[in-house]
């Protein structure tokens, strides 16, 4: 893809918190699953539109995180969208594998029933400590 | 729907920031078509799961936000989905109208091209004046 400095638009077009972050929603990009959101920075989202692969940022970490990296499971960016005020993101990936750390295609497997009870409606298709070598927490 | 108390296992489950805001991706049920991000709070969390309608919290105006009460765009709650860690809420929605103060029917109509532009992918499907009274922003 184009070099850092093309990205300077669609980067000057986003609204970062003070903190330099913005939120991204990664979608897949031919079912429309919502995979997860994550933070991404100035830099993690130059990197992503260069490399075609998806970096956040690890706020627990304090450093990029570049999905997939350790697990296997990459992003590939297929497309990058701004919202209309530019303080989220939508990122159409292509997700090899499983997008979540407990071996679930989507974090988003907990969904509220009636009587207020959270459902899990989602198994688990890769083995968490397969993909990292440990048991997810 | 259920009363307040009930909802308590789902409010217990997501992890607030400390001002008490849970980000919350809006997406239309039967497209897949991701509308919207926006913020919610314990309390507007447990009044959407009241009422079936989508209710938000305007950071900007430091209130809640009945998504629609001035647009008639009004969002009903099909289901609300938390994630892995708590700390983000997707909620699948039947979006009446437009989801976006610009018109349009997503936020996200802005993309990266290449050389880093940002190109509108899709036209306004309403008009900001008769929607709100006066020109979107």
């Amino acid at each position: 893809m184009s070099a850092m400095s093309d990205e300077t638009p669609v980067l000057d077009a986003i609204r970062f918190t003070p903190d330099g972050l913005v939120p991204a929603i990664a979608q897949q990009h031919d079912t429309g699953e919502v995979l997860m959101m994550a933070w991404m920075t100035r830099e993690t989202i130059a990197e992503t539109l260069q490399t075609g692969h998806v970096c956040y940022w690890s706020r627990s970490r304090g450093k990029p995180w570049r999905k997939g990296e350790t697990s296997g499971q990459v992003q590939t960016l297929k497309a990058l969208r701004v919202d209309c005020d530019g303080d989220t993101l939508l990122l159409l990936v292509n997700q090899v594998g499983v997008a979540c750390h407990t071996g679930r295609r989507t974090c988003f497997y907990r969904e509220a029933g009636d009587g207020g009870a959270l459902t899990e409606i989602l198994a688990p298709e890769a083995d968490p400590e397969a993909l990292y070598g440990h048991k997810a927490p």
